[in-house]
């Protein structure tokens, strides 16, 4: 039988929430080994790109990464988040490892190629190295990524957290039975969203089309789903969406997707 | 019988050149396994101070640093400057991760208590987990630390970059044949700082005493000396400072220090 892993992603709001984090961040030191934490980190981001001056545009959702952008998301997911909330697990006993993909060459990516937008320095995952984060896993630690790979040729990319956990959890499915968490500032998924009341407990392949068909869905919760579903066609578990509290034992207000 | 080990620190100077940069890092991918670097990065650290206007002042070689001053120096040493060259050493293949002293609780170290002068977020190393260090390399991973540890409670702290070098040397001389490299601008301890020629090839405690009573070494040298035969004193088993070029096979022209 396959060891279980939890990969929890946190969002901006999270991490925009100091005093939150630092409760968040005790919940998931409590979360049973192995596990992985991902998290991004754009707003912090777009602050430090507006203090400094550089123009760092966000279209569709997504960020144009100049090379200035870039040094800034370097900065701000690896240096100024990273270390912080690595500092902070450690407080409470978590041995954590804050890492991009560039560390140990845990994840590879490719530019993104140019079509109607360049999107700049910003990387699409290629492979994710099961064997060497296994290592970084067996030696009882606890990787923390930001949303950052690298080509393998000296470049780093900016790459959507999203992606980098449901990517994670893919890789590591073939050793372990993985659950992924995205935790966010609502409960899970709503029917309405300005209800919390709405939460819908449970979607699997089926109920998902219906969802989609009777356009219940939010836009912005859509990619999400599409990603969820993806990481569970290539064999990731279960995937959980809900806020932090759904790292707590048996709290069961959050939305739990499965085939 | 131990391994060999080499662990490398590079200064300011090397890290300002970017071509200099790369041609370091390809000659540091060459050597052997296992190997540490360690880089600084205070004089990027300080532009970036000023372009986002704080004050970041430097009494006495070392720097003041309070809480926004801190922020700066982790995002330029742990952000900017150690994920570049850890996604350029992965681009020679070298299997680099690149750590604060909080990742993997590697480098512990308290806040510099306020005598005349408050340093501010400074620390001071108090250990070294050897344990966890070796397993890394042990696992073909080459560590690259920047200049930051961390308190165990949570708090990051700005560590000077010989000190960790010279630290992490101490700390892992009982499982391993250490050799401590300073790699800076020069071409190794001169008799007189304008003329290369004036190289001293090997000093040892002897020879040192007498340089000392001769007033013959500048006074920037004292203090990397002192922490260079404080580190021979605690086993580390030999110290070369050089420029980059000492990383070369059969180059000579640097200073070796032993016992």
């Amino acid at each position: 039988m396959k060891s279980k892993l939890s990969i929890v992603k946190i969002g901006g709001n999270i991490i925009e929430d100091s005093a939150g984090l630092v409760q968040f961040l005790q919940l998931f030191a409590r979360l049973p080994n192995p596990k992985i934490l991902v998290h991004g980190g754009g707003k912090r981001a777009t602050e430090m790109a507006n203090k400094m001056g550089v123009n760092s545009p966000i279209i569709g959702g997504r960020r144009i990464t100049d090379e200035q952008g870039l040094d800034v998301v370097v900065m701000v997911y690896a240096g100024l988040l990273n270390k912080n909330i690595t500092a902070q697990l450690q407080a409470f006993e978590c041995n954590a490892i804050g890492m991009s993909g560039a560390d140990a060459n845990t994840i590879l990516a490719h530019k993104r190629p140019v079509e109607n937008i360049d999107y700049g320095y910003a990387g699409d995952v290629d492979s994710v190295s099961e064997r060497m984060i296994t290592k970084l896993l067996e030696a009882k630690l606890v990787p923390v990524f930001c949303a950052l790979t690298h080509d393998g040729k000296g470049q780093l990319l900016n790459t959507n957290a999203d992606t980098i956990a449901s990517e994670l959890a893919i890789g590591l499915s073939t050793a372990y039975d993985t659950t992924l968490y995205y935790c966010f500032e609502k409960k899970g998924v709503l029917r309405d969203l300005d209800d919390e009341q709405s939460l819908i407990h449970e979607i699997n392949t089926e109920s998902y089309k219906l969802l989609l068909e009777k356009k219940l869905i939010a836009d912005g919760m859509l990619p999400k789903l599409e990603n969820c579903f993806h990481a569970l066609q290539k064999n990731v578990k279960k995937v959980c969406i809900g806020n932090a509290s759904m790292l707590q034992p048996n709290y069961q207000k959050y939305t739990t997707l499965t085939l």
